[in-house]
């Protein structure tokens, strides 16, 4: 294995991290807030580091997957344990645990909080919460690999294990550029609800992180109650956002070529809307009754679909009092996840799509035992090797699930609790129902559970194999004997 | 498509239930009970209408796959329908649908009951109830092959549908042959439970009944509180059994045969145990200190574990009181199942060790990306049909899960109770955990909401396809040409 190159990639991370670390710090300055020092000591610590790492250059620049894998799941655990120092140095967060927590929620866009008070944070706090989600929706090494000096064809490794979906679609040939493209996309986007939230009268603070938490499809908010408290305008603006961000970027980059009609036509895409529109009508005529009015109805229920559709997390009521029918629908939402290629989390409905596909060819094999059509998709026959990946992804996903909510099962806590909570981290959303509801948060776990729920918001993210990875034996083997071998010659010189 | 030998399979299974209920007429007779006579009139009725449906011999004996489950989801369909007639009739359970429900939740060996008091049924219709498990247990149309004349190759395509599991094993090279040993294991297993439960003072009468429901994993009680009030000797008995009809039958032939090796070395049978023992190990620890003492604890934890994993559905405690650990445990167990070719339902523990082994594949391909290794299962590799028609089950499973829990929400019922209620049903077990749970009934549902767990009955039955593929347009179709190129020439005669 080639170890060094991981080691360069780390190194540059943290060096990421370390500027990353200074907004916070420039928000303590303007706020004149203490708690930007311990930014400041984190940012120069992490600085330190990467300068160190990187001042070797690796022997080799080239890389396979396993070593795209093995660099994507340490970069964010190495993100997300110095990123949660800050929390911890300035006793915002007193646990290590819960400022962990934080972070990794943070990062992985889910949303998910210990915290019952958010309004007592600092600003700089606040705002590097915020932020962590809009640095972790786009992806960390998406952005590496726009500025990374990696020599060409191994960048594409990188990506597949950070990009969400099944399958990673380059824009232009060189994945440098394609990374560059989507990352001008989210910013241009990000700033734009940014104006639009300003237009509506929310002050500059609050749109910048309301809109990082869009952005990102996180859904920290910066009010104990979400986004309860805002006005129907505001709470439209991010309900628009929060489906866009949840489209696959592919549909932007056509619409910015001016190439419209490739942009409507993607399958995904309309599946998508079409499953945010009529879980919309069943919710509004589902909740009619209770709400104050048409209007009122359908503010709330295009919101919550639209936030736990595209696993924001964001709330404007409390939906673990809405019937049965409704709950049942943000549940199954929360499966279905976002397009493939965007901020959003969940399986994703590319794969939902080509599994009901497969379904539906099934069907006909019986009708038909010798027909041996491929499915299509986008168009385009899709591979029987991405169809393969989808199932076992599929069933690893529920396996995993499955194991965390027996994990989680020994708190002693309700059944729907720890299946929407794990629903809720794994899925990378944030709120679930019962005692993790909207106006609930997750403080209440013990540190075990809080583990195990860390692991699955990154597992999630990562889309489970490249952080699996880490526990198969064979790379421990491999990383070891590679220690071993690169040591001997140094012995006997 | 073939449809004259579709007709002919179905009158021949009329012409079999007018047989099996001359059984229920006999008890009548022995308690001299006047429910008999309703028994008698639809034992006729079916046998005139099995005799018309089979006059005319069909013009070819061959079929495919296609006719297969055509037939095997209409006859089961068929079986429901005229063997709900007598319940309804004898005004034993007034309401049409009731009666429906429980029947099909009778031969599909589910064990949900609509019945508040079973009790107060006469002992005619508690014969049927519980035979119906019996005769649904190993498959009709598996006793089918044993005895009707169908031309050579057609007997796997039966076979195959109505079998549970993922791959259909002949024991013997001829399909009659082997139907013909399975049923006479399943003979001696249920003769043999019968003797062990009378030399523990259990009633000849109730001793019947119970191993019925033992053998076909069915479940229905014939006391109110199911196995409650038996000692704990029969109540060992039954969880032994339970057990060991959860086991692949091709272990019993193996046995049968001396080839103990054999019996032994299998794979999903040792599985199957393993999963048995850590599952009863976490519960027996879980419930001890709310246990009469260590005894007691390991009776209720086998037993419900042994219940639960094969399907079953008999209860000696009210688990749903339980703590969250031990209830989580059983709602995994309901969908992992029995082993494939057991008389057991739910999702298979063959199907579970072929997924896991694809998950472990694919971690591999992250290291080795070039190995071509294939997953081996018993001793053989597995072919690539085989997992691709297993993940292809496992989606549709999940699907059809999503959507039936979707639908039963309209009721307004806690999450838990339609997840379980789903789930119950689905695999074929019985009772769930909260409304349905094993002290409740299903009596409480709307009528909509009892069709859809009608419906995943038998879709868990006969294993999703061969019921789905009778909304498959194409076959509509095709019967509706055939019948008019059949009727044309009539016609110009």
């Amino acid at each position: 294995m080639n170890s060094s190159i991981i080691r360069y990639i780390l190194g540059y991370v943290l060096k990421m991290e370390a500027i990353l670390m200074l907004l916070p710090c420039l928000v303590a300055v303007i706020y004149q807030e203490r708690e930007g020092f311990y930014f400041l000591m984190v940012a120069l610590l992490c600085g330190l580091l990467g300068l160190l790492m990187t001042y070797r250059k690796p022997t080799n620049f080239v890389f396979y997957l396993k070593e795209g894998c093995i660099s994507t799941a340490l970069s964010w655990i190495f993100l997300s344990f110095f990123g949660c120092l800050p929390f911890w140095f300035s006793r915002e967060i007193p646990s290590f645990t819960d400022a962990l927590f934080e972070t990794i929620s943070g990062f992985t866009t889910t949303g998910a909080s210990i915290l019952s008070d958010v309004e007592a944070l600092s600003h700089c706090t606040i705002f590097w919460r915020s932020f962590t989600h809009w640095v972790g929706g786009m992806g960390v090494l998406v952005f590496l690999l726009a500025i990374i000096p990696l020599s060409g064809g191994s960048h594409i490794n990188l990506m597949r294990a950070e990009s969400p979906g099944p399958s990673v679609g380059k824009l232009v040939p060189k994945v440098k550029y394609t990374a560059r493209i989507l990352y001008l996309i989210y910013l241009g986007m990000t700033i734009l609800e940014i104006i639009l939230l300003i237009a509506g009268k929310m002050p500059f603070f609050d749109a910048i992180n309301t809109a990082f938490g869009t952005a990102g499809t996180g859904g920290f908010g910066i009010k104990n109650n979400s986004m309860m408290g805002y006005s129907p305008y505001l709470q439209w603006v991010v309900t628009i956002f929060m489906i866009l961000f949840g489209v696959n970027f592919n549909a932007y980059y056509y619409v910015l070529f001016h190439n419209f009609k490739k942009a409507f036509s993607m399958e995904e895409v309309r599946y998508y809307f079409l499953i945010i529109f009529a879980s919309i009508a069943i919710i509004f005529c589902d909740i009619l009754d209770m709400s104050k009015g048409v209007f009122d109805a359908l503010t709330h229920a295009s919101f919550q679909v639209g936030s736990i559709i595209t696993t924001t997390g964001f709330s404007t009521i409390d939906f673990n009092l809405w019937p049965q029918t409704s709950k049942t629908i943000l549940v199954l939402l929360m499966f279905v996840g976002a397009c493939a290629g965007s901020t959003g989390g969940g399986i994703k409905v590319s794969r939902f799509v080509i599994l009901f596909k497969t379904l539906v060819k099934e069907l006909n094999s019986y009708i038909h035992p010798k027909s041996i059509k491929k499915i299509k998709f986008e168009g385009k026959p899709v591979e029987h090797e991405v169809v393969r990946s989808i199932n076992v992804y599929f069933i690893t996903f529920m396996i995993l699930f499955s194991v965390s909510v027996f994990a989680v099962s020994f708190e002693g806590k309700d059944l729907i609790t720890n299946f929407t909570a794990v629903a809720a981290t794994i899925n990378n959303i944030g709120p679930g129902l019962e005692l993790v509801g909207p106006t609930q948060n997750f403080g209440l776990f013990t540190p075990f559970s809080k583990y195990v729920l860390m692991f699955d918001m990154l597992a999630g993210r990562l889309e489970l194999f490249p952080l699996l990875i880490l526990f198969h034996p064979a790379i421990w083997k491999d990383l070891f004997t590679t220690k071993l071998s690169s040591k001997k010659p140094a012995e006997t010189k």
